[in-house]
Order: C-alpha cells, then structure tokens, then sequence
C-alpha cells in the first residue's frame, strides 16, 4: 500500500472551510499537512458549533490528521520559522483575501523567485484578478451571486441555499484537482505553478445545463423545485407513506417504468419521448402519483429497483449514516481524540483508490500549535 | 505556455454528466480526450435538450475539444481497435454499471494485467462494490439518497432538488482529483491505479457540517432554508427592491455590520457571539430586515461592501453570466462549430493556472464518430 501523495508536504495556511476541505481531501491521498495558524484564536473554526468535549466536531472533522504550529507572520523569529517551512514545502495552500500574503512578503512572485518548485494553490471568493478580488466572500454570497440559488427552491418562492456548503467545497476541490496536476507536471516543467481559485467561478462551472438553457433560450431557468428541468420524469413523488424519487433518465427507462406501474403511456404520443414529457411533465406526474400513492414507498422502491430503474428514498443524514451501501463502502470513519477512542463522526474518503490505505479511522484534529516542536525538530533533521 | 496534462491520453467510455464532466476538466487541463461511443446513437445527451442547429448544447458545452469514434465493442474488429486504443492510452475513464466493462473483457483487472500502467478511472451510482453496487442510479437518486435534499428546502415543505446536478457533478470532480494523483504517482508505484468513485458517497462527502451536527446531536438538521445552519447572521435580507445576501461569519464582521447598519447590537449579550447569535436567529433577522426594507438593494450591497463585509445580489444565470468579475475571469467561453464561429455558450475553466493556456474559446464537440479516420491515422502512426 502507497498512498499516492507519501511524501508529498502541504504547507496549509488555510481556514473555515474551503481551503481546509482542499488539503483534507490531499491528505486523504497520503500528503502531510502542516497547518500554519494565527496564534491565540487559530482556525475560525476551532469556535464553530457543534462542540462535544469543549471541541469544534466541524474543526476536528475536516482538519483530522493534520499538524498545527501557530506562526505569527510579522515577527522575525516565526517568519524564519516560516521560510524553512516554505523549503521544505512541495505545495503551499491559501485561502486569505488576495493582497494579504503580499503584504506578509510571501505572494506567489516573491515565494516563485526564492522556490521555483513549490506549488501555490489559493482560492479566494473572487479570486485574484479582476474588479472585485479584494472583495470578501462567504459561501452563501457566491451561492447567491453565481447563479446555484436562483435555481434552487420551489416556483414563485423565494430561492433557498444548498444545504451543503458548495460554495466552499466545490473551489476547494478544484483547487485539490489544479494542485495535483501542477505536482504531475512539475518535473517536466521544470518549476511551480500557482493555482488560482475563485468561490465564484466554481459557482458557474457547476451550472452546464443552466447555462446552455440561458444561452439557447434567451431566458434564465428559474427554480427547478423537485425535478430535473430537461429530463422527465426525474423527480419525487408521493407514496402512501413518505416521499421518493423516480429517475427515467431516458426512453428505455420510461417503458420500463410503464410496464412496473402497469401504466399504458409508453406508446402515448404525449410521453413517447423525452422532450414530449418535459412538455407534459405535470400531467404525467398527475398520472404516476396517482399509482404510487396506493403503495408504501418501500413497496415502490423495491418493485422499480427490480425493474432496473433509477430511485430511492429521500434519507436524513441520521439515516445516510446507517446506510448498508454507504457502510459498505467504509463512508464514516471515526476520527480518533489524543487517547485514540472515536471521537468524532466524519464523511470517508469518497476516492477509493488500489493501493492507497482507506482506514475506517482518522487521527486527531490537532490542537492549536500542538505540534510546533515535532515541526521544528524535523525541520532540524534536514 | 504548457498545459500541465499536455502529452496525456485519456480514453473516455462516459456517457450523460459525471464522467464527461470530469473527462472535460482534464481537458481543460491539457489531455487529449478521445471519446468511445455507441455506434447510432452516441452518448445519450446528443438527444438532450436544448437544442440549437439540430445539436444538443447541453452535450456540445460538456464535452467540446474531444475526439469522437463509435467502436461496438462486440464486434471483432472494432474490439481490435479499442485494444490498440487503451494500450496508446495513460487513462481509461467510464461510467457504466459495474459489471459492463467486465461482461466485455474489460474490466480492471483484465485491463490491469495487459497494461499495467492504464490508470482506470470508474464512477458509478453507488460504487464497485457493497449490496447495491449494480443499481442503476441518475443524479436526483443520490441527492435524494445522500442527504443532500433532506437539507436544502424550507421548513415545512418537500425538500428541493439542489437546481444544478451536484449528484453526477461532484462525483466527476472527485474522480479527476484521483485520477491526477494516480498519474502522478504512476512513476514511483511502478503501475497504473483503479479510482472508483461512486455519487452516493460524493454526496455524503459535501456534507461536513450536517454529519457533525448528526452525530454530536443524535438528531438529523432539517431543511436550512436561506440560511447556513450554525453560523448567524449568514442568510438573505429583503431590501425595498429584492433579495440579497449578508454573510457575516464572524464576531468582527458583526460588529462591522451593526456599525454600516447603525444598530447597536453588537454589545447586546443576545447578539454578542455567533452560539448567541444563532440562539435568537429569527429576533436577529426581523430586527436587520427593519433597516433593510428601507433602501435598496443596491445601495446595502455597496454601503456594506464598503464596510468590508460579505454581502451580494441574489443573480439568475443571465445576470451570472454578465457578471463583470465572471468577464474578467474569462469565466463564459464559446464553443465553436466547425466553421469556426460562435455557437454555444459554456462555462469556462475554474482552475486558473500559471503556464496553463485559457482561451476564451473551445474546439467543437465531435460528431458521432467524427475524428474515427484521424484516429486510426494516428494509430498507425505509432
């Protein structure tokens, strides 16, 4: 087993959450994560609720594994502190307002001049260039500035927010995916990239669909409800007992689903094919929900599963956790506190890799500085 | 100027989103990408809506700059083929059942023992292995199943689908990111690796926040609305013309908040920190919407800007792709036809890279089976 970062060193000067969901997801492949953190306070997170045991579980669930040094950037001795760092670092991480590593004398310009191998990931909420780089972001704003939201929620209400945090995650991991091609590339190259990463240009790279209906039709796509805009049906339904989902992702799935339900529509010119049911797409619903709502939805899922066609129910998180295929698949993991007892419930690595370890735990989050002088002897070791 | 994945080929057996969405991000990084279809009818999306000159654009903005040749991989002498494709290939992606590639003669482990240096990317419904890996699956049935809807919606009401497909989306991402770091191991590992990235576990995956709250309070969030669940004020405020977003994430920007806003409650112990904060939530709402509804939109966004806190319009996709910051960031791309004009409009590439080229066009998508000719030529050429 190698995982297939070893040996990699990420110097993580990152906080909150996308850029420490970027280097989360590196170590996960096998990097070493250094976390460099303002002393006092450290991470915003470190003060995020849910607490258990005086302790951000967010903290400790997305910075498990990792090592802190708190490293105050305008005094000397932890500015050469910092520089040794750097050397010894193969990728740089950060997610400060553009300007501000600049101002500490460590921009990609000065840091590329002195380091011409280090890889210097940031992302930002505008990102570096442009009228508004300087501006401050948080998820919700690029949420709501990039477009995800006015597609999100119900027709003639008020747009709501993912519930997920994508405006962070989904930058961090493009950041993840710039890093590691940057690392593939380096040798060839001859030298370091920097990655630049926008919150809100992660927004728009997420709206395909949304984007060509714009740009055919003249006309933004509104909220999309319960249901795909383009493919029908997609969408939930009533049974007798809760709410699940049918997705008939084309014409071979709609006769099937036809043939399931004993419902004589597939021959109907009115649902023949797709861009006839997206035309008819609330009558057919009508028609569906009506069958399903004589049944359990467990009576449905499982005749259509049988049937080999696309559905499931719509589960909390409480029940995503005990879920046998998410169990299965080692998708939570524990990360462990300093006495090694699971202390912490976490998302596994959703990357499963040949030869790359996928342990059902994780080590600690660390403590604020907590291990500044493993760091510092190591760096003795050079 | 040298795209870091310049040099690398990657067969691409995907259809719909998932895998060409990843498939398209490695491009955008620099690899060839020769896409193997179904003889007659391709990839399913070259039926999709909308359409624009006969052509899909939703399949045109997904997989522009890649090769096309329909191979029928029951077929003696295209088998023969594919097999001098994988063996000029760095990467195999597909996202076909689990099983197919197998009942073909070419799953994993065959590929593996043949060319051993093929990485072999795979992204699925639910995965390779656990009860429910054969399940069909689109993107609803996951974010129903993942946990995603049972948090994003209104109190109160049926969960909504997130508006753009995280569920194929996201898994893509995941997929590229371990793709990269199996390239860029593949030297020192001495072989190529098997990815198998499945869209359930890429749901659970996004949801840090919630799996914290779940397992620390043995309850399950519910829908969070228009706002993040843990941190306050971080939600839409309607001014006098419409809606907008103020996210301040911290006790600092709170302060700065209440000051722009002339309200003096930063120093109320209701309001004083982010758990009290979140405490008295709707209080908190009611009592900056009072001063909200009384100017517009405009003038809020600019006065808080000012301020130095997050804050932005809530925009449609027409506005998004105005947006002067997406134009600075060459964020809206055209997609070309074959005579070289302007025909679609897509989202451009996230990853902004140094050394990486960032045009603010792309090459056509292919035609079924359009590039099979120069493909063989190149073949040969070998």
């Amino acid at each position: 087993m190698t995982a297939p970062l070893a040996g990699i060193t990420i110097l993580d000067m990152t906080h909150v959450l996308a850029g420490p969901y970027c280097t989360m997801t590196l170590a996960d492949l096998g990097a070493e994560v250094i976390k460099v953190e303002q002393p006092v306070t450290g991470d915003d997170t470190r003060a995020f609720p849910p607490f258990k045991d005086g302790k951000s579980a967010y903290f400790a669930t997305i910075n498990h594994g990792k090592k802190s040094i708190a490293l105050n950037l305008k005094d000397a001795d932890d500015r050469a502190i910092f520089e040794r760092l750097v050397a010894r670092a193969d990728v740089l991480v950060e997610n400060y307002r553009p300007g501000v590593m600049e101002r500490l004398g460590y921009g990609w310009d000065a840091l590329h001049e002195v380091f011409p191998r280090l890889v210097y990931g940031a992302v930002s909420g505008f990102g570096h260039t442009g009228p508004d780089a300087k501006r401050p972001a948080y998820d919700m704003v690029v949420q709501a500035r990039g477009g995800v939201m006015s597609i999100t929620g119900e027709k003639d209400r008020d747009p709501v927010r993912v519930g997920a945090s994508i405006g962070d995650i989904v930058a961090g991991m493009f950041l993840a995916q710039g890093i590691l091609a940057a690392l593939f590339d380096r040798d060839r190259l001859g030298k370091g990239r920097k990655i630049d990463v926008s919150m809100l240009d992660s927004q728009l790279a997420l709206l395909e669909h949304a984007v060509a209906m714009t740009s055919v039709n003249g006309v933004a796509p509104g909220p999309s409800g319960a249901r795909h805009p383009s493919i029908t049906p997609f969408e939930t339904f009533h049974a007798a007992d809760g709410l699940f989902v049918i997705a008939a992702g084309n014409d071979r799935l709609f006769e099937k689903l036809c043939l399931a339900m004993e419902l004589p529509l597939a021959d109907d010119p009115r649902f023949a094919t797709n861009p006839a049911r997206c035309e008819n797409a609330r009558l057919l619903k009508r028609l569906i929900e009506a069958v399903t709502l004589g049944d359990t939805r467990a009576f449905w899922i499982a005749k259509l599963t049988a049937a080999g066609i696309p559905t499931g129910p719509i589960q909390n998180v409480g029940e995503v956790l005990k879920d046998p295929q998410i169990q299965a698949r080692n998708m939570v993991v524990d990360v462990l506190d300093r006495n090694g007892r699971a202390a912490y419930t976490a998302a596994g690595n959703p990357i499963k890799m040949t030869d790359n370890p996928d342990p059902s735990t994780r080590r600690p989050a660390p403590d604020l500085d907590g291990n500044r002088g493993e760091i510092l002897r190591w760096l003795d070791d050079s």
